[in-house]
């Protein structure tokens, strides 16, 4: 039996995230169907994370196991000729049988895409911020968030976890002439946890909060003390760190 | 009576072209009516490339003439709410009256997208090209193509055009980890010119045929010297100078 690790391109506008759900189409599901075609096996697919509607990724991680003795070539190429065209096998490699996608992840990159004018060609894959924001205020207030911090505002209220903490070793911001965007590299992620970051920031860039007041919000481990959730289009699950 | 000057980005996925067509979805005529709801007045709507089904533009430039004495401020925001999400316009400004903007217009620079790797989220802005290319052969094959030339060869047979003589200022091959994107400027294209330009380089850095064969398929003034049509989904109409 193998254990095979792919690296995943997919475009999230239309499926409802990753995990497998009853009713909606899902990246997790489009993959196991295609899997039981090639391989003629029921497999149990493991993602590295499990992103949201409408959220997309270029480096997703998963792994299977597989009693199928097809060559890895020929199984990727039967992925992407079976699979829609808007999820992509990008790579395919046998790894160790111990390997777990999601629990030997050691960390994850995010980028959110800023699209500083309405666009047409990006609209699917940024959010247009419509003013300005101060992006020098925007990087202070990032500092606040970067180590690790217990980030329970910073969380989707519904969300069931053991705990809120969570490391973050990088947020960067970078600028051209038509987007801003954000990389962010941490442990762990927590439900909508970028998507908040965002929502807050934008509060900061416009000057309705002080970058210092982030450290509050850290404190108040309240969901209702951050910004918005923005929108999902805006996200990309970029790479997963082993 | 203003003449009003647009530029124009637009998602050519879901469009049959920039050219009003009795039956089928373009850009012209969404303007049009979208104008023609805001203004109350009918428009004639210049555009300066047009450009084919599928082909997108995040810089085509458009003109019309309107005796409407609303602000352009409001002109633009009416336009974006009232225009389909994959057509923004950019800016908006009055012109002078003699203000063309197909005939005015002294080069065009057209971009196209070529992936390295079978991709998701790109998958309608770029083409997939399997295998290596060559890009020196091609950069080297390029030369013979820029300056004044006729581009017969380079032009779909059916075309109805005055004459074939074209000058390229420029082509830029950039090469990133995804992508070789052609950079290419010119007076003026024919139609399909980029894509079989593409199309015929493709052939050169495969090793098909050789660099200065370039020079021989110019000289043949034969469409079926040169090579296939590439894809339209590739290509995309960046600038217009004036």
């Amino acid at each position: 039996m193998r254990n095979i690790k792919l690296v995943l391109e997919y475009d999230g506008t239309n499926f409802c995230g990753w995990q497998f759900q009853p009713r909606d189409r899902t990246v997790q599901e489009e993959l196991k169907k295609s899997l039981s075609r090639i391989l003629q096996e029921d497999v149990n697919i493991i993602g590295a994370g499990r992103t949201d509607s409408g959220v997309h990724a270029s480096g997703q991680v998963a792994n299977f196991l597989s009693n199928s003795e097809m060559s890895l070539y020929k199984m990727k190429a039967a992925l992407n000729g079976t699979l829609p065209q808007d999820v992509r096998v990008l790579s395919i490699e046998a790894v160790p049988q111990h390997f777990n996608a999601r629990f030997n992840a050691k960390k994850r990159e995010y980028h959110y895409s800023i699209s500083k004018r309405e666009r047409a060609i990006t609209r699917y894959y940024s959010l247009h911020f419509k003013g300005e924001l101060d992006l020098e205020k925007i990087r202070q207030a990032s500092q606040y968030l970067i180590g690790e911090h217990d980030f329970q505002s910073f969380c989707q209220s519904n969300a069931e976890v053991a705990h809120y903490i969570c490391s973050i070793e990088s947020m960067e911001w970078e600028e051209t002439e038509d987007m801003i965007v954000l990389k962010i590299i941490a442990n762990r992620f927590l439900h909508n946890m970028v998507r908040i970051i965002v929502g807050t920031m934008f509060e900061v860039g416009q000057g309705k909060i002080e970058s210092d007041h982030v450290k509050k919000i850290l404190e108040a481990k309240d969901r209702n003390s951050a910004g918005p959730t923005v929108a999902a289009k805006g996200l990309c699950l970029v790479r997963v760190y082993y």
